[in-house]
């Protein structure tokens, strides 16, 4: 049970956004442009350092939700996800994707931990401003939403299919306020 | 110096949300409803758990700013700010408080260290749903505006002049978005 009064059933941040519509609307608004407007990085690499900080978080409605988003984005290469998630030194995706997973990884952590060699690293293999930007801070934003849908305890779904079917409402409607409660 | 290329010579995250204005504008939107919009918790004591979190995260330019904030804020009572930051079991702040402040600083760690004994405990002290909701995001945010902030490098002023005056325009203007850079 969530730690304070939220819609029944409704599970994670959406039972948060109706509960304080004000600042749900803003919340909502960030995650649609940090993930969806345009960026260097595509939606599904966003997704996927969403699902990354979230893993490391440990916030099981976070980390399905948009590890089931970032599957629907792959595609044909949906295994990445789960690759990055169980052991990035190994996962299939570009020495670029790698050096700025390895930027979330530290901002998870604490900001102060992403060195000038590792900006310098990612930059090696291409990574231009913008990209270290929107890493930067959609690592910080989901060490955020992270915090909020587990500092409240709110409902987890225990069922995959829950969060699949999530993941392809996240990669159509996108990030949409829902009604408030009444 | 920055990781990435911001404006020289501004500060902090003024110097991201004009790097970035679309999400920066979004940030200060949620900053602004958070700290500033109606609430059962003062300006004051929003400003504090915001100090708080910042200083539990070594997140300097922060920490001094919403500092600052809130002793501007609590006027008279400038000095609970210092004993926050340095003693939260000692600080002359109320029972009520000091069991938000507690869940705040279990938040800055992570959210599923909250528990439903620091909700009662909360509780007995007649904080209600929105002082426990508000209090988990404002932790929850600071953890997102900490790590933008050091992530990326940006400018930490070291004149505590500087943050004084920052202080004395978030209590007056509040948080309005600079011009982007030309």
């Amino acid at each position: 049970m969530a730690h304070i009064n939220v819609p029944d059933g409704v599970p994670g941040i959406r039972s948060l956004v109706m509960y304080r519509p004000d600042t749900g609307k803003h919340l909502y608004d960030l995650a649609h442009v940090l993930l969806r407007e345009p960026s260097p990085l595509t939606p599904a690499e966003r997704e996927l350092i969403a699902a990354y900080v979230s893993s490391r978080n440990n916030c099981i409605f976070c980390m399905s939700s948009h590890a089931a988003a970032a599957r629907e984005l792959y595609r044909d290469d949906r295994h990445v996800v789960d690759c990055v998630i169980g052991n990035l030194d190994e996962a299939p995706v570009s020495d670029k994707m790698k050096a700025l997973l390895n930027i979330a990884g530290k901002v998870q952590r604490n900001g102060k931990e992403v060195t000038t060699d590792d900006i310098l690293k990612a930059q090696q293999y291409g990574a231009e401003d913008r990209d270290i930007h929107d890493t930067v801070l959609i690592a910080a934003a989901f060490s955020m939403f992270n915090r909020y849908v587990d500092g409240l305890a709110t409902l987890t779904p225990t069922d995959p299919k829950v969060y699949e079917e999530m993941g392809r409402r996240m990669t159509t409607i996108g990030y949409v306020l829902p009604q408030p409660a009444k």
